[in-house]
């Protein structure tokens, strides 16, 4: 089910000074930053040989980061987004294993405009697992 | 100074649910449990096609990663491992630039067989990085 790792999402209070950080300390590749207001979340891409990190900073009133962020006032990463080929029939069988996905169950059009879901952390281990459709 | 992501490392209270949770309800490909008493873990490799995912269980009395398990009995993802060409290059110029290397500050080896770092992830945001020379 799994394919490539699509990316690994850090969660940052401050996005300008994490941006900075790998950029400048870390040697890496980054993006511009790109607000996303109907995620919630100002997003920066660090490119590297063979995936990407997500660096997420809270958007607005109700970013699916505050609470972690709360939580870890100083950031952490917050999941890893696993590539798959059939969204709907990784559900399917994800449910029929008694894995529980978060939300309505219905694959959402995620920050790269591609279908995706989340799964429960308490079922993976306290990972959390988002699947988005290639 | 970065290159591929080697690794995704991910602290578990039960190596072998994990393992069989990666194999059979994420349909992933598993590695052979290995037992590294050397480095405190017993560790499963789950490969990707970009990259892999290692499952750390804590291996004996001193385990680098009890403490976290302490405070995170589920599990949850515990560093991120980044490729470098010249690991005493990349962290003179980490130091530098007053970014804290773990330890001594000398290259340790790895799990991989390979000179390792790891930088304090205070310095970066809550995670922590590990420095792999390939």
């Amino acid at each position: 089910m799994l394919g490539r790792v699509n990316h690994i999402a850090i969660a940052v209070p401050d996005l300008a000074m994490a941006t900075a950080s790998y950029r400048d300390t870390l040697g890496a590749k980054v993006s511009q930053a790109q607000a996303l207001p109907e995620h919630g979340v100002t997003v920066v891409f660090v490119e590297l040989e063979n995936t990407k990190v997500e660096l997420l900073e809270p958007l607005g009133e109700a970013s699916p980061i505050a609470a972690f962020l709360e939580k870890n006032p100083a950031g952490g990463m917050h999941h890893i987004c696993y590539e798959v080929n059939d969204i709907l029939a990784a559900r399917d069988q994800l449910s029929a294993s008694g894995a529980r996905v978060l939300g309505s169950g219905e694959p959402k059009i995620g920050a790269h405009g591609k279908p995706v879901l989340f799964l429960h952390p308490k079922d993976f281990f306290g990972t959390l697992i988002e699947l988005e459709q290639v």
